[in-house]
């Protein structure tokens, strides 16, 4: 069952937006069963819409389409379906009434393109967006079913998810695609690669492995095809059972899952707190826990103490040690975790002081020097890790291996 | 001058990655003059690439692709590069070197999957990756340019910036596409593009104009192309003037500039310091300061006081304030800004106090409800925000909010 996703927009093609809607509809079709072929991003021109939508392969079933449905008058979607599908816009009273429902509540009045937006062309099945205004639509052409949904990332996942996904699972017989993703941290992809060669030369038919790696958590993603779906998930199983016999050291987690939710959900378990003090990482630890739903049962707070003013005053950082070791170096970041621990009372704490760049360094504490602490009732632990000139990767990496060093010495008996 | 990006892994279409690389390369090429007519995603399957390949637009002149180059085995692109240039893999000496430095730097064992990533199809022109160990490839096929780099995307911006653009810069004699970004808060896209009407229809031939929604945040986009780059320049500017005159309220900055640079830069020319206090942010607004290099001058640090017992401790906010009007209230977000700038002894200070969701509202405070206050010797402002139920929408919305607030009273007389 093949399907093609297409997003519009010339945002899209000079790279202003990142288009993160083709990949969260990639993994809904996926996990409904559908292998996309193709994702292409086209320019918000009638002669590209009309070029593209005639050069999809004939044996594509699904076509899912976002963007260009907006209220400004750089969105031509709809005037060009209209010429696809031949048929014309007429008013849709349904949608109007939502568009100034929703206006209303906003404060906002409704003005002219409010009304253009509840435009549709006649011959499509209306779906509705209930978190903004711009209608989903939906055609059927040959043997093929078109949608088209709205650019607005939250707006198109409501719609994805609440209208498209229940209609897809009623229209399609699909056959099955399995992933399973286990997540690893601590090697890099060339050396998890040889540890995992002879595992995976001895892969089943059905299945395929790919490595994923992302500011040092190395994902591996088996993915399993075939008609007998109660057969793959047994294969599937059985492999995933072997890779926990191979690399137990290195796997922290499965399904997508990220560092901060695996951590999050061991100290919910253990009824214990958590609390950080970040220096370098500058709050990226603290708002990865609270990306976190249901994160305020574990995470009490944070302390960023990107000056040393912070690091003296509220973790009570000794001004010795600052001068006499750096801010970067064990003894203070110790000093952070343990401060941040006394002031919140929290069970763990993690602290992080490095040079995130791109400059700052020196010869002997080169850009990307990064010191990491946990502490707790166990006994306080440092890692000392010296990444590149990046500053993004060296806080993401950062922030990576001190969630790692946290789950370590929470699981550590 | 039309280029295509094409960008190849299973994890693209599937979901489990978002595609950001072939945003930067569709931000690099624009810059550059080029018109990026599409943007494909494909497996890494042979038929797929092959498909793909021969599917390519004979008025394309340039193809940069990406992805499929690491060293694990379900990289497939070398090998099948080799079938569409017509050429076989052989060992680079230079790549082979480049390799075993970088492995010994790490700490880690060269193994035959490093080795492999030493063989290069014979005809290309090999681009070195300084970031790590898959070479980038270049071929020329008929007028076209075939440029091929690693996925991994600190990897493939270096090489793209360092290597790739100084070669068509030298290869292609490019028109000119100029675009120029207005950043605006304030206003929903409808209600702007009501606003901006009149100035819209009366722009000239050469120009278009696109709004960009995100967060509450609207880029304004307005794109020239044509053969006399003074010309557009000149152009341009005046119609950008034309905007401050007609929206002066709602913009705040220029050229993807995001709220925390501006933020930072009127700090910096004031030699002025900030801290936050972050309840339902948690840490993303200290986390947004810091993305931006240099921020260390004006930003002492965060208290992200999730827990009530850390706005008590840390902030100093009365426990009977919390009682009598709860932490999500006008009273306490008050209290927090000043509790925090007090302790950290700053200029200015931020505090957000609100429901992130999804759950935990009631009737009275629904979730997506959100106090934020902006604290400095001009006093202290506060606004109130009631979003929707998406709980990483709502931090975003929240920490943009509070960032324009702090802006309004930074530039306040």
């Amino acid at each position: 069952m093949k399907a093609w996703i297409i997003t519009i927009g010339d945002e899209l093609l000079i790279g202003q937006t990142v288009d993160t809607n083709s990949a969260f509809i990639g993994a809904e079709l996926s996990k409904a069963g559908f292998d996309i072929e193709r994702k292409i991003s086209i320019h918000d021109r009638r002669d590209d819409i009309l070029q593209t939508f005639r050069g999809i392969n004939p044996d594509v079933q699904l076509l899912i389409c976002t963007g260009g449905l907006g209220p400004t008058s750089d969105d031509i979607t709809k005037q060009t379906l209209c010429e696809v599908f031949d048929t014309r816009l007429v008013p849709d009273r349904e949608v109007l009434t939502r568009v100034e429902e929703m206006m209303s509540r906003r404060g906002f009045p409704m003005n002219e393109n409010n009304r253009l937006q509840a435009m549709v062309p006649e011959n499509c099945r209306v779906i509705p967006n209930e978190m903004g205004t711009a209608p989903g639509m939906l055609f059927e052409k040959d043997a093929a079913m078109f949608i088209f949904m709205p650019g607005v990332p939250f707006e198109m996942k409501h719609m994805m998810t609440e209208h498209v996904i229940p209609i897809l699972k009623e229209r399609f017989n699909t056959q099955s695609i399995i992933h399973k993703n286990i997540m690893t941290y601590g090697a890099p992809e060339a050396l998890l690669a040889e540890m995992l060669s002879a595992f995976e030369s001895a892969l089943p038919e059905e299945l395929s492995l790919a490595y994923l790696p992302s500011s040092g958590v190395i994902k591996l993603r088996l993915t399993a095809s075939g008609k007998d779906r109660g057969m793959l998930e047994k294969i599937i199983g059985e492999q995933v059972a072997k890779l926990y016999q191979k690399i137990p050291d290195l796997i922290y987690g499965e399904d997508e899952k990220p560092l901060e939710k695996v951590v999050g959900e061991l100290l919910a378990e253990r009824k214990q707190t958590l609390s950080t003090a970040e220096s370098c990482t500058g709050g990226k630890i603290a708002q990865m826990l609270t990306s976190v739903v249901g994160s305020s049962a574990y995470f009490m707070g944070s302390v960023v103490a990107y000056d040393n003013s912070v690091k003296r005053k509220l973790l009570g950082v000794p001004g010795e040690l600052l001068d006499k070791h750096g801010a970067v170096s064990e003894e203070v970041v110790t000093a952070m975790a343990e401060g941040v621990r006394r002031v919140t009372g929290t069970d763990y704490s993690v602290a992080t002081s490095g040079i995130a760049g791109p400059d700052g360094g020196s010869p002997s504490k080169p850009v990307g020097t990064v010191w990491i602490a946990v502490s707790s009732d166990k006994g306080t632990v440092t890692e000392k890790y010296v990444y590149g000139s990046d500053r993004h990767q060296n806080i993401l990496r950062s922030s990576n291996a001190a969630l790692n060093l946290l789950r370590l010495q929470i699981i550590r008996k």
